[in-house]
């Protein structure tokens, strides 16, 4: 076992230092948080610019930290940069914090101590000034005013506002109810600053501006309608800074739910008595046959990364244990620029023994999506509402018992509908899409099995939506 | 999403016509079901072998199908061989199978119907014979006794005794209670049989006996001590016959742990708000620095295989997460055989955020490792005994609040016991071993942190047991 760790500030630090991620991925990889590759050219540039901005930073900040020495208040100890010995395992000063999500109605009137991350900053004037603190999905207003009841200076006003957005912060304050609701935060609270510190720096100008990459269509197409033009954050900058982009609250929702579809996956299998096991991705040949296999060396010796555990979950059930089931990565080395061909990719795999007929698959297949649906809709409420935000969406729909549609009935539909298929051929891209749309408007489903009528064949299985 | 699937009998078909695992994985690793590899040679020799055994086999049960056939009795129907319609999918007869390890005394009386592996076969007369079937780690005894009452004929008992050891099995019949408690099996009931096929016969001499492979040393000495000589199945064998040895009881029970291990990881981290994540295996560089790195091309550049997926938890840890964790492969191309040294294992991680102290980091193992050790002592009882049976070991001692045990402390401990220690040196495999042992007696744990006393160091964080 492998618990390792470090402190925010290092992992911050260090990605400061090489402007992006230093060791990126490679290539095309599904679930994965960092996967792009740059020229060694473009990294070296990208790290003497962010270098320079660093300097020019810590300058900044020092003449910052001697103008506020000079014009010290009574509330000095209010405000200022948390010394780096608080965060380095000097002593546990046995504080609580509270989450930015956990911020609701019943919290008005508490006093509270908060870390998150300064996305805006909204200096108002000299007295006062607005911090939006975000954790995760969340996201509440904290209010500076300056005045000697709430023990703060205009100094401490001065300290907030020159903060470099994405900067780490704590503050400490009272929960209090706004008056009219607030559509910049996710909170329906606000908190009264009383105390204000920097934890860690962000770099000035980052190369990604959240709240442009957070921004749906709609959002784009309104402002273009008022003549607005706002800046979009594109493909590769994001992925040139993988570790800013999944900051946007729709990235913080996809991951989650990607975690809990593999979570609930395994929860089910394990509650159908599947035992879940891990073969070898590094093995001496190819999994399935054909080209796209990737290939190295084993202490001299030629071996292949695993296009699919086939073989070992078949030996798995050879071996006794009746149902497994892998979470873990596949390998294909496909040259195929399309969405469904991916060189790493997370296989969500299970194997069972049939008793008389593949039926009993299917039935563990229907009971596991069904079940990884509800989960999804009754758990993950704020993920899905958080992604729909930016990335609209239909609700997915699913029967409690799935469909089985039998190739003849999904064929005709299809002739019907004027398309026609070759008998027993198979479907193209196309066709399946259009299939899938008739049986939503017939049957009310998006999720539905697709079987041959009356044959032996055990391989034919197939979903509309995968 | 990849949910695959292939009837038990093309799976153990596949398994006989290669002799063994037929594309056998690379080198060591350690979580892997099949890790072995073998010269072509040998393969080509094995395959041979087994060709000849089969066929030899199918001549036999011609022979005897024939010959019962000849003599067939009015209770013809009631044993054979399954048509292989029956398990190819064609119909959904509806019946309902009973599990061999849900079979106790509250099932007395009840007919069922059950499908297992033939683990030992027992004929006593022409009249009796008794069957050993086996699910997983569950056996159950069969009674076979010929009378006209029960629909049992004479060639019925010849018909099962000729079955080939771990040839698969369905009975029918009604359970009953023995009068003594039986010795051979683990449900202290057995199955008075009216009905036995046979869906998928095994080769007749098979590489394995279970037998052997299932005994502990102390069976081994008992026999030697009579004068018994027992047969050993070695580790080559076990290896070159991967599907087989997973078979027995304690490698069952082994790997039903090692996933209730990875599954109450998750489970417990995501309790205190983790966030499940994959990261790419697939590199650009080396993860850890050092020379011991898998290499390979991806379309022509050079990548790398993960040594540990650091770089990108923490990356991930910038991104927003807080705290994450993952389960998933490690590869390391380290050229030595030790029990440390690994090239493929599955790695259990996590990455979380500080906000002042390390022990938040130590707060949250503790609890871990304490929840992974109680479940398994609850829910893995049988698990454990079945280990504990072919393998004795001593049951594992925690405490409900792991100990801390202070740099200075071991050191002092080892002193006493007589061993020098350079101060603020690392401690060698042995010295470790005997510290584990001091604590134990002293204070009653096989898990304990070894922490610096007064240093803001991060990264020492020590297990005697891991």
């Amino acid at each position: 076992m492998n618990c390792s760790y470090s402190p925010l500030t290092t992992a911050l630090k260090r990605m400061k230092r090489s402007g992006s991620v230093s060791r990126p991925a490679v290539g095309k990889s599904a679930a994965s948080i960092y996967s792009v590759a740059r020229s060694k050219k473009q990294q070296k540039k990208d790290a003497r610019k962010a270098e320079k901005a660093e300097k020019a930073a810590q300058r900044q900040q020092q003449r910052q930290t001697a103008a506020a020495a000079a014009e010290e208040g009574p509330f000095a100890a209010n405000y200022g940069d948390v010394p780096v010995e608080d965060v380095q395992s000097k002593a546990v000063s046995g504080r609580s914090w509270t989450k930015v999500g956990d911020l609701d109605e019943g919290a008005a009137g508490r006093a509270v101590l908060v870390r998150g991350a300064a996305q805006a900053i909204r200096p108002v004037s000299k007295k006062m000034a607005f911090v939006v603190l975000r954790q995760s999905m969340s996201t509440v207003q904290c209010v500076l005013v300056a005045s000697a009841d709430a023990s703060v200076s205009m100094q401490m006003v001065k300290f907030a506002t020159a903060l470099s957005k994405e900067s780490i912060v704590d503050v400490e304050g009272v929960v209090s109810l706004p008056k009219e609701p607030l559509k910049a935060t996710t909170q329906q609270v606000e908190i009264q600053l009383r105390k204000i510190y920097c934890v860690n720096r962000a770099t000035p100008t980052l190369p990604i501006n959240l709240e442009d990459a957070a921004r749906s269509e709609a959002e784009f197409e309104k402002a273009e309608q008022v003549g607005e033009k706002l800046v979009r954050v594109g493909q590769d900058t994001r992925l040139n800074y993988r570790a800013i982009d999944p900051r946007t609250p729709s990235n913080q929702a996809v991951f989650r739910i990607q975690c809990q579809v593999g979570n609930k996956f395994g929860e089910y299998l394990l509650s159908k008595d599947f035992v879940g096991i891990h073969t070898p991705k590094l093995i001496a040949g190819s999994s399935e046959g054909g080209a796209a296999v990737f290939k190295l060396l084993y202490n001299g010796q030629p071996a292949c990364l695993a296009q699919s555990p086939q073989l070992y979950k078949q030996m798995a059930i050879c071996g006794g244990f009746e149902r497994v089931f892998e979470v873990g990565p596949v390998f294909r080395a496909e040259n195929s620029n399309t969405h469904r061909h991916l060189c790493e990719f997370v296989g969500l795999d299970a194997e069972m023994e049939i008793k008389e007929h593949y039926f009993e698959v299917c039935d563990i297949i229907d009971g596991l999506f069904v079940s990884i649906f509800k989960h999804l809709t009754t758990n993950c409420k704020k993920e899905l509402e958080t992604i729909n935000g930016q990335y609209p969406f239909e609700p997915l729909k699913y029967l409690e018992k799935t469909l089985k549609l039998t190739y003849e009935e999904g064929i005709q539909m299809l002739k019907e509908a004027g398309t026609e298929i070759e008998p027993m051929g198979d479907l193209n891209t196309e066709a399946e899409k259009k299939l899938g749309r008739l049986v939503r408007e017939k049957y009310g489903t998006d999720f539905f099995h697709f079987v041959p009528l009356s044959c032996g064949c055990t391989s034919v299985l197939h979903h509309a939506m995968l």
